[in-house]
């Protein structure tokens, strides 16, 4: 039978994603549960099971020739392993071998979330045709991967492009991960909010703090709306500057609710680019926002299953 | 005739080296001339060119198949080209063009001194058998290279691993670089020096006030000179563990004079790791001194062109 689709699953903390997708991206069978994040490991496993177990039972599960998975973090992929943070049922969790069993006995492919956004926006998104970039998801939390000539870097764990646990202010505030003055200590939504709050500034009627009600305000004209998203903008062409410095990328992609935010964040981000990025090779880096929806994850675990069949029908596996 | 060897150029604002190098790293011929730092592009180009008609004029020269340049940056691998700080007769100035015509028309490579150095370190020193490397040079600028996925990872320019110039203090001093709390405005030689001075430090009867001297005041139980070096420690800390969480390397190599001074820079830097290096995939995270000597710009460049032959010929170039 010809195997020209790959299987897709997408794993966060509220829900399990799947999908059967073809070389071209298009997805052609989807399945979704609920995670049942609080639970046991085990019971963690049954809901991915039932979503492989709805793909598997579509008439196009024959077409299948490898899975590919983009988990909340950390992974690790030498192992096999995740330990999602919202998660905690699973600890050094053996996902892959789990699911080559309910798939069949397919090949595995395991990245970060963060990893298998970028790989989303390189193949079919604002990274496309880029041969070294930064994709960035900054919501809730902040995280990113990147490509680095023509090619997904994953790293040996599957974890590279963590920017959101980069300090960028080595005396700065404490940061859940243990750190201080992260990028996500300083950029995330809630940090925006946080900040906000803290200077005084004060929600509407309807009571919404979230950043995208900040943004709403700064847009309105509210200067301490405006200071709280410039903040976190400094925070992230520190981040985006130091990348680019380190690895030679000449784009960052910014996608998640904070990247929606549009001028109030990309304005003063571009402003405080020209301040960061300041050795010639970084000077032409542009920032835009992502372009992939809320499939990326499952367009880019994807793009990894089949480069991973690539690599070995290259390697002569 | 066989050609085993390449030659190798390493130029920088006080000397041009240049050397015969064999498959195994070992130096068989050599030239050196002072650079004229301050005078025409021409007039360096002269010095360079007198290093390769020395290296021509040896008995070996007909055994080299390539040329390897280290050179002090920027450098612009992609268009063969040098603007060192240090030699502002040169900007934008087609060095690889005019190496290959002094060189009979061999292949020349082109690479930054910091990336040369971390080829020297991955091939015969401190990063032996890592596949994932930071190597740094810490003296009167901080610099560097990587290593990902065993290969080196010059970047397109020639330029990536420039760790010296990321920020890891966002609202910091300044850097001659225009960017603000760059790793070398804080862990640099003569920044140690300054902060030990800035903060009451004294030289001794030699008036000595290098980093050395610091170093030196450090471990006979000088609490200000151990503070400075603390400082910078911690400085080197957040950007390495930056790197790591970036692009996932499990040593940090370090050399240079600072890299020198061991324990006083080591002991606290090593404690700053933990603190900043807190991701799971970056805890076994290790710093090291280097290993390679004078001849490691040297070793490095003649790695970089062995490594183009060998991408020469996979290409069936």
């Amino acid at each position: 039978m010809h195997t020209d689709l790959v299987a897709a699953l997408d794993i966060g903390g509220t829900k399990i994603a799947g999908a059967l997708v073809d070389g071209r991206g298009r997805i052609l069978a989807r399945a979704q549960r609920p995670t049942p994040a609080r639970e046991n490991g085990e019971t963690v496993m049954r809901a991915v099971e039932a979503v492989l177990g709805d793909l598997t039972a579509s008439g196009l599960w024959g077409r299948a020739s490898a899975v590919g998975i983009g988990s909340a973090g950390p992974v690790d992929a030498s192992a096999g392993t995740v330990s999602p943070v919202n998660v905690p049922g699973w600890r050094d969790y053996p996902l892959v071998a789990r699911v080559r069993e309910a798939a069949g006995g397919l090949p595995v492919e395991l990245i970060g979330d963060g990893v298998a956004i970028t790989a989303a926006e390189h193949w079919q998104g604002a990274a496309r045709g880029h041969d070294n970039a930064l994709c960035m998801v900054v919501s809730t939390g902040v995280g990113g991967g990147l490509v680095l000539g023509g090619r997904l870097h994953p790293g040996p764990t599957g974890n590279a492009g963590h920017i959101g646990h980069i300090s960028v202010d080595l005396d700065g505030d404490p940061c859940p991960c243990g750190a201080r003055g992260c990028v996500e200590r300083i950029a995330s939504g809630p940090n925006i909010a946080r900040r906000a709050l803290l200077n005084g500034w004060r929600p509407g009627p309807d009571g919404d703090t979230s950043a995208a009600a900040v943004a709403a305000a700064a847009r309105a004209g509210d200067p301490v709306a405006a200071a709280s998203f410039e903040r976190a903008a400094r925070a992230l062409a520190a981040g985006i500057a130091a990348t680019a410095t380190l690895v030679e990328i000449d784009i960052a992609v910014i996608g998640g609710g904070v990247g929606k935010a549009g001028e109030v964040l990309f304005a003063p981000l571009r402003r405080a680019l020209t301040e960061y990025a300041t050795l010639s090779f970084v000077q032409r880096l542009a920032v835009t926002p992502a372009r992939m929806g809320t499939d990326a994850g499952l367009v880019g675990a994807a793009a990894a299953a089949l480069a991973g069949r690539t690599d070995a029908a290259v390697a002569g596996v």
